[in-house]
């Protein structure tokens, strides 16, 4: 049995993460943190734990986390940099769901989070959780850095083709039209997260520039091997009106090789052996409920035109795109089947 | 193992018994049939299901159901009764998500639903299965007849109060205000079910009676032990513009003994020893939100005046009010742990 | 020309009656003041009324305010009092959309409210704004409280039983089964009213008391001319996945004059000279979008049993609920015609 | 006064229309058609007309209609081109909001409407509806062909570019990603309209091919005067899980002299004498419930790397995208305030 601690259990990717931890056949929860709830009984404010789970929020102990194997921070930026070197030094490995561990390059992470990072050399040693890109340094990583939710489908999106030795795209003239449900948002009180300036509405934003940009640049860059030249690349961000769910279109143009190419089964091939992505049959519609609460990606290929390819990739945000893509990572790194706490079947309707 | 029929699977209750058979460690979906989809990959009718489940739905074919341990009717009304007996006399048993085996009453079943009833002998053997107040009939039962998700909820929050030995509510002032996410009314193409309709929407419908009324009165009686004394009950049903979840506010009239009486306390004992019934403390305002996707149906009471007791029940119609208790069923039936393949947790946010 | 100041425009309420004052043909908005956003181009905030309205958010100036003819105050309740003097000196009349002149017992004003009335001389001047029932005293009002949105259908929805000269009903015995939009809570930064704790959500609330429970209970006593008989009255709010709308669900119990009255006919001769409160055909199923952005309330009767009348009510909470009442106030106050600037028609879809 | 007939008015843009020309000071609804609802009143139909529209609903009658001064064809495709020469001959007007008149060139209309155009001598002569683009010719136009709602939100979004002396963009690089509510599929029960299957849900369609792309084709060369040079444009629309509500995002790669032109300032003097188009400033986020139940259509321009420009458009489909535009059109067929009938404030919250 593997024992989890979470720092920071009161939003959205906390109470996703209890949820798939109880569900675990090989993982616990020990304890979980919150500046402003200990003692407080999880399942008063998360109703839907009743009578499954009677544990109470802890503070914030350094030294009772280090009772556990592993230590999930479910919080803002900034804190997992606080506390990673004290838990590493005591042997315990740390899976960050913000950004502490998402970029490699300091100046990025200080532009974009406003903060000069704790600990450089953690970082360096730390690994890019991107479950099926990274698959063999996560095993023995000690520090995993969860990938956002947008990157997780711009790079799984993007992986064939930047890994294929032939140059099927113009790597200079990538466009990604993202939208995601409200939940990525995070669980907080704002004006603009009510219901009501919500609900029957849409709207893109942060296009003059998001924090999951700079992650996206570097990732592709690592996945393609190369530097500089996804600096134009366009993303756009949209808010959906729906809980969960997370769609992005991305539209590349295809060289002369691409055009040619059997792109459905270079897609197909590069991920056989994945349990958690799905390939869909050309021209298909994925739609984000196939995955409500599930730990599925899907892919669907079209080509309107012959030098265009237009890839729609298809999330829940708070699973493969957050708490469920932290817990395949967990599985990677104590050697466990990799599907373990991650059976739930999406729910529809 | 298990195996499993399904007749009529492509409604929702159809794709709930799918998601939850799928989960259950000791029962296997053996073959669904479809009037209209035979031959069609389950999964590219609900793509939630790609990459989980490799069948087909097969042509209703009674003589192949008769391989399985229980089928489920997971159809509109008639169509179970019309199979009970070929079925019943192979030794397969039987739950009806219909209404077939709901009503004793012949006369209001064929005032109702506009039809004889065709095997009155069965109906007579089969119990009703609502699992916490009849598990000991449903133990032994060759069919069941599953409840009504409005019936459900109303039984289960009244039940302590009828079986109690005082007499703690005047039975004949009894008003149940009752609201139903859409996903109530299943899956069909109709005008007044799309999404335009119904989005940003309420009303209460089916005034005038709903087949969920016969149902709930013949179940009063029969767990109070007193004929007519609901015939003054009033149910108005409203359709709440969400996928899932139902809630019913039950107002009641507390006689002098049931002013004195720890009411509170009385609900606790009476379900103590129940998994999926939640009494929650005093004055709570349950969610549908903390049961969607689970089988759990919670309680919560109130007494805004010395003579009014309001009690408040929410589940998940599908679940708890449909294709879960149906599992619970099957689960008693066959003798195995009541919760097998019921464990998902609500799905929040 | 009417010159209308607003004071508090940044809530609901606020930017609906900038909407409806700017359709209204003799009436022109003046100043909109706010204690957060003076200097703000309003349409800034609302982008609606980009390339509408051209007017900025003003300081609240008691002096500026005074060269209005009409002050309307969208406020937290405690602020018309505090102004109410200084404004009517000078002439100017006020409708306070707030609580601060609803309730003529100083007691339960400050039970409920939890502070002192300021101006209980003048409390006792001012008129509840119900405008059907009080149009004659409205007329000469230099004061107005209007009325909650629950208030405001329960009393309509039960006037034609109270002012009966005969006793057609038990006012001893009614409940209120409410159903609201969110927009009804109001427009401010809480983790309760954020869209993914809302959303494919129902459930009550404030079943312990709500403040316009006293208002219910004042204003049929007034209506009635009977003190005392509803202090039984039971009232549950509820919360509805939906922006704007409200739902009252009366359940009243009825004599024998009652049960042998033609009461269908008794409601459509009491409201069949107003423009605003339709009685629908027996039986029908209001639907609150039928009313969304109208001034209209739409009543329709049930009687299921021979005992048992339901009533049931609605309105959009945020038009004849409160800002649409407001304005059909001030054309009373003001003798132009009642449905100036009320003509929109509900927006369906 | 223009008398105004309706043919079709069952669907979503007829009982807008019905409600903009209710609020019309200078037209009046004499007749809408109904081939399915003949004799019944339209406010049962839509019951938000209750107490303001006491008409029902007639039989297709061409003698009937040919009493109208304008009609407008609220059907789909195939029925105003049946009927439009016997109505022009005796001198009415008409406006499709069907694609019978959108496209000029017949074989297209054939390839994705599946019908030979039956009247092209007077698609010749008819008029395509963008009213700010082709206002002089719609003046005198007997037939206006009203354009779809995605091809509006292009065509004004592209506009000032395609009209520029200088090439400001690559004509050949433009990928159209939109989003639309699910009011644009129409009121018709099918089972991919029904509430459960799009709430809480996000999906591209018709990627392979939707009928407003040649659409959009044929209008952009109308627009630029070139041909051919838009074959490679990719349009990709979704279905956004609300009632009303389209917003575009365009993206384009700007030329040198694209690159150092002042754009919004382009964009701001190309519309500055319109009342409905709204440049908002530079980097705005245009949202869709701004323009809900209003006629107005938002451009906001953004360019996040020197060649990339990102145009994002937003309008109400049922208004700007439909009903809205109609009546503006005939507003200008008849030489009337081209306002008239659309100062509706949009909707908020």
């Amino acid at each position: 049995m593997i024992d989890v601690g979470i720092v920071g259990g009161t939003g959205y990717t906390g109470i996703e993460l209890i949820r798939l931890i109880l569900q675990h056949p090989q993982a616990r929860l020990k304890m979980l943190t919150s500046r402003t709830e200990a003692g407080v009984k999880i399942a008063d404010m998360f109703p839907s734990l009743r009578g499954i789970l009677d544990l109470e929020f802890s503070p914030l102990d350094i030294e009772q986390l280090k009772t556990c194997h592993v230590v999930f921070f479910a919080t803002p930026h900034g804190v997992a940099m606080k506390h990673a070197k004290a838990l590493t030094e005591a042997g315990v490995k740390i899976i960050d769901l913000a950004a502490d561990f998402r970029l490699q390059n300091l100046d990025s992470f200080k532009k974009w989070y406003g903060i000069e990072h704790e600990c450089p050399e953690l970082l360096k040693q730390s690994v890019y959780g991107l479950s099926e890109l990274n698959r063999d340094k996560i095993k023995t990583a000690q520090i995993v850095g969860n990938p956002g939710c947008y990157p997780t489908t711009v790079q799984l999106g993007l992986a064939p083709l930047l890994k294929s030795t032939e140059q099927l795209i113009d790597f200079k003239n990538i466009i990604i039209d993202a939208k995601s449900g409200v939940s990525g948002a995070g669980r907080k009180a704002s004006m603009s997260m009510i219901y009501t300036e919500n609900t029957d509405n849409f709207k893109a934003y942060g296009v003059a520039g998001h924090r999951h940009h700079p992650e996206i640049i570097e990732a592709l860059e690592h996945i393609s091997g190369q530097e500089r030249v996804f600096d134009d690349l366009t993303f756009v961000p949209h808010l959906v009106p729906m809980i969960r769910g997370m769609l992005s279109t991305i539209y590349v143009s295809l060289t002369d090789a691409g055009q040619v190419a059997n792109l459905q089964k270079i897609f197909e091939d590069f991920y056989q052996n994945e349990t958690f992505v799905d390939v869909m049959p050309a021209n298909s519609h994925p739609e984000t409920r196939s995955v409500r609460g599930a730990n599925y990606l899907r892919i669907a290929l079209h080509q309107p035109t012959a030098q265009r390819l237009v890839i729609i990739v298809t999330q829940d945000n708070l699973v493969k795109g957050a708490a469920g893509q932290a817990i395949q990572n967990m599985n990677i790194m104590f050697g466990l089947q990799e599907s373990f706490g991650l059976t739930s079947i999406g729910l529809l309707p």
